[in-house]
């Protein structure tokens, strides 16, 4: 039980996700779980600057101790609690290697699809242009092209043979691909792999609760 | 000695740098040095592309295992070089979850520099807006302001008494806004924490050969 623990989170953010997964992963079930809303503004509450600062989620305390950026805090998990839960560092050196490189490409995923996805709510209306988001797409479809390729090439984690950290902060930005229309035809080794994850204990107990019942959309389903 | 190793960078950039001071804290001089020259394209040439497919620098190897990503360069030798050179993991756990956190706020910090003084570099000129360029500005000067105000709490070091990989990996971009022009008066913090930090032998000896005897440029004197 981890009841010296809180996280405040929001439903379907890939950073508040990733340290969902992680703490189910290393048995750290029972922390104090508050869930608020974007859309109500509450990530800018008092409640949470107190915490960060930044007035961001996830903002996460264990004891004393404030950590809220999302690697950070998995990275913190893994080292503090090493023997409890899944092991989610590969001991082999190769695989810890090509855990590290994928977990860190995985910002640049998660860039290309923020600037598809949310370009009308980061880009003001009179500074818009067709060729920017054109730009961005196409940016987005190579990257989702490159994870492609490297399950082609090993697998079936992304760092290999072992579940690790890089499925940990990887895995809800693939999720929110596929929310979002990304085709299973086009691809097809990133929809075996979501498929495969999808089921996994972690990652089904913290699936984001306003994505259960209701349908995915369909902004990248040409990508 | 460090034979086994290669790296390929490009002078002045954060990414590369960092490898570089990490390498020397950790005793791994000797290492396979290619400094190549993002004004001629290098960076995009075929050995750099068999290395890092993007086409980007740092390109990294270490005996047969390949990584690109700088934050996973500093943690893979931090990890596979534990007891060699400077230990850069502090053992307290709350200075560790600090050094987290810095660290990976330092990715905010970097990205909010490349947005003001790459802006010309990434946005086509039909695509370019005063109005955006101001926002940039502001966001800068007050994530700077973060920084400074960081230091104002704890020090000397960005996750308090022990050099860590915060400091290897955020020091190169805070250099990078003082080589810009930040003003030592409005930021006396970061001043003081740049004016001692740039002394230190890893850094010394890795500082950017084309910063060394020309002026740094003013962009950013007024922030």
């Amino acid at each position: 039980m981890a009841k010296d623990m809180t996280l405040m989170w929001g439903a379907g953010s890939p950073p508040c996700w990733r340290v969902m997964i992680a703490l189910e992963e290393k048995n750290l079930q029972g922390y104090n779980s508050k869930q608020l809303s974007f859309e109500k503004g509450e990530h800018k509450s008092k409640d949470v600057t107190a915490i960060n600062p930044r007035g961001q989620l996830p903002a996460f305390k264990h004891g004393n101790i404030v950590l809220n950026e999302s690697y950070g805090i998995c990275l913190y998990l893994e080292d503090q609690f090493k023997s409890q839960g899944t092991k989610l560092t590969p001991d082999n050196k190769a695989e810890n290697a090509l855990m590290l490189q994928r977990m860190f490409e995985g910002l640049t995923l998660f860039d290309a699809l923020k600037q598809v996805l949310f370009y009308t709510r980061f880009v003001p209306e009179n500074e818009r242009h067709d060729s920017a988001q054109k730009r961005n797409a196409e940016n987005l479809k190579s990257e989702v092209g490159r994870w492609e390729s490297y399950l082609q090439g090993s697998g079936p984690y992304l760092a290999g043979k072992t579940f690790s950290l890089a499925d940990v902060i990887v895995f809800p930005v693939i999720a929110f691909l596929f929310r979002f229309g990304l085709s299973e035809e086009h691809y097809p080794k990133l929809a075996a792999y979501h498929n495969t994850l999808k089921d996994r204990p972690s990652i089904k107990s913290t699936w984001p609760p306003n994505w259960v019942d209701t349908p995915g959309q369909p902004a990248l389903k040409d990508l």
